[in-house]
């Protein structure tokens, strides 16, 4: 679990840019607004954002609240998402479980998964894990390295609860992002479920997220006289597509236009001499399925078939009908032998816990990194995010401002919790 | 602020001590038993635990409410003070009040300030500071280092608030002992001050502390089937004493002989070899002052003059009328290069936060080593405390038990505040 700190040439040296340093000039005032902010509205319980960092604009591109991948972290973080557990659940539950993915072998996430479950036993918490495959009648044990085994159980139904054989839970984690809808033995229960079902990928919409998202950034930014945009992407969504019948494409293009167009005057304005791009990204797509980038609104007109058959379907055999049209973020961030890299922010609950670094050898500035091929780098993060001042020499303080950002999507995610509880009221 | 982690020889090698396997077997069990005890009993805002480790044995020798020394913790613990800080404090308080010990010019103290101030600005309070002394008037400034200077506002009084002249607080956190009594400024205020001044050195008393350290173990120890014994040092309490009249000295000495005795058997019992000793404490004594080391009670009976005078007098100038005598634990614990070295366990409300060893070339394992001649070695605490399976490797997975036990002590120490507030109720 003792990773070497790689040495990222544009994260770790040179000076600070005016984003970073002017987000760091703010830190009290940020902290208690944040403070505020969770008061209104609870943090999820474990997030993770993909932030990019174009050097004059950072922002985030997607806010994950099924977070895998706590294998990726530096083992150095652990103690902070063990204290931020106790934090946040505090004395409220006494008996998790935990509902993974099923139907996975994937190594790396029973890794992920071990390391979960064990973080919320040395938090103090019972831990079991369940099985939310109605086929699933029978325990699954899966070896995780030589020495851990992770047990899934089959979930019962008692009444309005999810129960094990003998053990009945006070607190539900999804660590299941129900691409495939809410399973019925998890409709309608009384116990204490987080995230909420509703927001797994089969009901949440990305333009819901940036809208809130939006929001955030309007009501934060003028606190510390920020211009928004600099960690705003814009976006804009289009909705009653069909990618094989091809309706609506021209729709979709004349509004990719529209996006590239505000970019560019912004690129003008600020005598940036990037060319502008844009993502365009299935509303309710995860695990880096249906996205494509474009430079052009003529690339949309002529998406071939392989393509569209790409943009049509993605996890959990879900049709896109929708998609949000963001402006792309360059990522200014490399690593020592020239690879793109993008910083990963973990939070669980209001707290930063640590990050890592999402690296593609192949890929370009303004590609999607999470794709086949990417690998991570862990980082030392945590550190930079709850103390800057600390952190003159090593340059580490500018991580502060990507902990700010990654809490502004958290927020938002927030948002989009608490207006579905306010819808089912 | 980056130290290299030394290598303590028996700190960092060897296998687990029974007594550390047995706690880090129940990490669930305990976990979930402070965050109960927690919840009934807020921690103290901050403390810091002097620890002495005899292989057989670990336990808690001194409990102290107003830590300094935070010049001393690696800086990689910062982030889990910053956090621990957002988590007690929460949005109780917007603007703090920091009362640090004034007359003084230590830079290492000054440095310990800055740090303290410094985390809680970037947990995302205001902070200012002031001078508790009714003979400043006028602001004071320290430079401390280079960079940074700390600057020491008069106290004013507002009817039933303590304040400065722009700024009203609603959190005043003492680093002040007020060995000296509370001073009137601060008396029968209404705002949240912590901790309450009435456990400041005037007035409190290690034998209480340490009365109450032994309920909580008594509480403890059987949930996990341990030996009360291996983790609570045996105390006596003697009082009416006045060492320059030598009043009470013959009973002081029948006490002292009945605790040795009391720790051979234990001694025979569990065929120890080394020699029982006994540490003789002024009961409000602190900085390591009004101490003496005693291995027969004859040395009681044949304290010299200057003995004697060290006794009578402490911090303050407050005469000693009582005293606790205190097994002595041997500590095990050294520094390659043979010093003896004692763990210092630092928390923020209920949190480990990082610690320290203190170590001391010229003194042997059963000297009291907070005293000339003492330096401090900053180690890596914190991981262990939180999360002991990831650390099979490094062998920091021991230091769990550490943070265990310094957690006792402060479950004791807010029970002493939790008796002082229902006294005034």
């Amino acid at each position: 679990m003792i990773h070497p700190v790689p040495n990222l040439t544009t994260a770790q040296t040179g000076p600070l840019l005016p984003i970073e340093a002017h987000i760091l000039n703010e830190v009290t005032t940020i902290e208690a607004w944040f403070r505020e902010q969770w008061a209104k509205t609870p943090a999820p319980v474990m997030s993770s954002v993909d932030l990019r960092h174009a050097g004059f604009k950072l922002a985030p591109v997607d806010t994950n609240l099924f977070p895998a991948g706590y294998n990726n972290l530096n083992s150095d973080f652990i103690p902070l998402c063990v204290q931020a557990l106790q934090s946040y659940l505090g004395n409220q539950c006494q008996r998790v479980l935990l509902l993974p993915e099923n139907h996975t072998r994937n190594q790396f996430y029973h890794q992920s998964l071990l390391i979960l479950r064990d973080m919320l036993l040395n938090a103090g918490y019972q831990v079991r894990l369940g099985n939310i495959s109605f086929e699933q009648t029978q325990a699954q044990t899966f070896q995780v390295g030589d020495f851990d085994t992770l047990l899934l159980e089959p979930l019962l139904r008692q009444n309005d609860r999810v129960v094990l054989a003998d053990y009945d839970p006070d607190l539900i984690i999804l660590n299941n992002d129900l691409s495939a809808g809410i399973p019925d033995i998890l409709q309608n229960i009384t116990q204490r479920i987080e995230p909420t079902p509703q927001l797994g990928w089969a009901y949440r919409s990305k333009a819901d997220h940036f809208r809130q998202y939006h929001d955030v950034v309007q009501e934060f930014a003028p606190l510390i006289h920020l211009d928004p945009w600099l960690i705003n992407p814009i976006f804009s969504v289009v909705s009653d597509l069909d990618f094989m019948a091809k309706t609506g494409i021209d729709r979709l293009s004349a509004e990719v236009d529209a996006v590239l167009q505000q970019v560019k005057e912004r690129y003008q304005l600020m005598e940036i001499e990037s060319e502008p791009y844009v993502v365009v990204k299935a509303d309710n797509g995860t695990y880096g399925m249906g996205i494509i980038i474009v430079h052009d609104a003529s690339e949309i007109v002529n998406l071939n078939r392989k393509q569209r058959t790409k943009m049509a379907k993605i996890k959990g055999n879900q049709t896109v009908t929708q998609v949000l049209i963001q402006e792309g973020v360059y990522s200014l961030e490399k690593m020592a032998d020239g690879a793109v890299a993008e910083p990963v922010v973990y939070m669980v609950g209001q707290y930063v816990v640590g990050g890592f670094y999402r690296v593609h050898r192949d890929l370009g500035v303004n590609d999607n990194l999470n794709s086949p091929g990417m690998h991570f780098e862990p980082l030392a993060f945590a550190k930079a995010c709850n103390l800057p001042k600390y952190h003159h020499v090593d340059g580490h303080h500018r991580f502060y401002a990507y902990g700010v950002i990654a809490r502004l999507a958290a927020l938002a995610a927030a948002r989009e919790a608490a207006s579905i509880r306010g819808h089912h009221r």
